[in-house]
């Protein structure tokens, strides 16, 4: 008889982060079912890097969910009228994109429950992020708490696990483990104003953290910039 | 000097408790911003009562932002193919929708950011409910707890409330509180398989739960069946 696989939903962006978990969840032998999210962001160019992550991981079933935030406004990577910050700011930044992760959570949560799945993975990281609070571990806790009350599998089920295994990651030790796993990632953009082919502007937030993330790793940093 | 007016965003599906919890809202002078997703629900003409809700409200404005829940599939709401169960079902029915109120506190969650509103409101019941979870009070407490952990306003700011004012009442209450306050349940439609016209079927479980709620309120009930 043979030990059925268990499926894992997992939130792919096309960023390195994203790439990292992808390739982690592989690693744990999970069927892995990736989920993009189209939220009118100004970088696009991500989700056909999240579609050659999910080529090359070969996933199960890759589905890109389109949610229009930017008719919600409130965010310069939805609006391009905003200039996208370069300097690192004292607060949350302008790139904050209102309850963002939770909605991306919430149709993951629902495909997930639609496929039998109990495991839930996003790229969320709370170190050399941005400041975005939905990114730290007390809201993934909540979260999870949330998805088992709100969900028949939840109630009458096996309910769910929210995973964010490069939480408590510095950008440098993501890149590290990823590399260990085999990620291209010049297979990745992580820019916040990519061009269409995925170029990157290298000045960022987004950019910034990134280029010293390689730099502190000490691997090669093969991301193209314009 | 003048008080300026809270805002708070609702919830508005064209169903009677979305009418009603609209006609609370306003009863508490808040600017109302109302809110409906369209996710791939079979009984689309909610939409168009919905509109029509919001004009005879008169709110300050109305969106309507799709979310594909269809492509996930799993509930009889958004595949076609699936017959609407017409008996009382034993557990949570196959009208469930995985973690659509999830998904749709979510997104209002992001549009009140953006607009500065503490309040949600939401027009979900636990009482003549079909044994929906994300209908429940523990459901929506947790909810709001995530909510003031995602955000920016609940981490550096003052915060949302998560409202469901209907959460503990028979539907026969909700009918007497809409009709007090001036709700013309005409213009609502609770129907699971309405017709483009809004007709009712008048054996769904919703139509089923409807039905009896004007009864019991010995309210005249003005749906229109098929």
């Amino acid at each position: 008889m043979s030990i059925e696989q268990a499926k894992a939903v997992v939130l792919v962006s096309g960023g390195l982060d994203s790439a990292t978990t992808i390739a982690y969840v592989q690693s744990k032998h999970f069927l892995c079912y990736a989920l993009s999210i189209d939220y009118g962001q100004r970088h696009i160019s991500e989700l056909n890097f999240a579609r050659g992550l999910c080529t090359h991981f070969n996933v199960v079933e890759h589905k890109v969910i389109k949610v229009d935030l930017a008719a919600l406004g409130g965010s310069a990577l939805t609006d391009a009228s905003q200039q996208i910050p370069t300097e690192k700011s004292a607060g949350i930044p302008s790139t904050y994109v209102p309850a963002r992760n939770t909605i991306m959570l919430s149709i993951a949560l629902g495909w997930a429950e639609v496929l039998g799945a109990q495991d839930v993975f996003i790229g969320a990281n709370a170190v050399d992020y941005s400041g975005y609070p939905d990114c730290r571990p007390e809201y993934i806790d909540a979260y999870e708490r949330v998805a088992n009350l709100a969900t028949k599998a939840g109630v009458e089920g096996s309910g769910f696990r929210i995973h964010a295994p490069l939480i408590d990651l510095k950008k440098a030790d993501i890149i590290k483990v990823g590399y260990k796993l085999g990620v291209d990632f010049s297979q990745t953009v992580s820019c916040y104003q990519a061009s269409p082919s995925g170029a990157a502007c290298g000045i960022c937030d987004s950019c910034r953290i990134r280029k010293e993330g390689f730099l502190e790793a000490e691997i090669d940093d093969p991301t193209v910039y314009v």
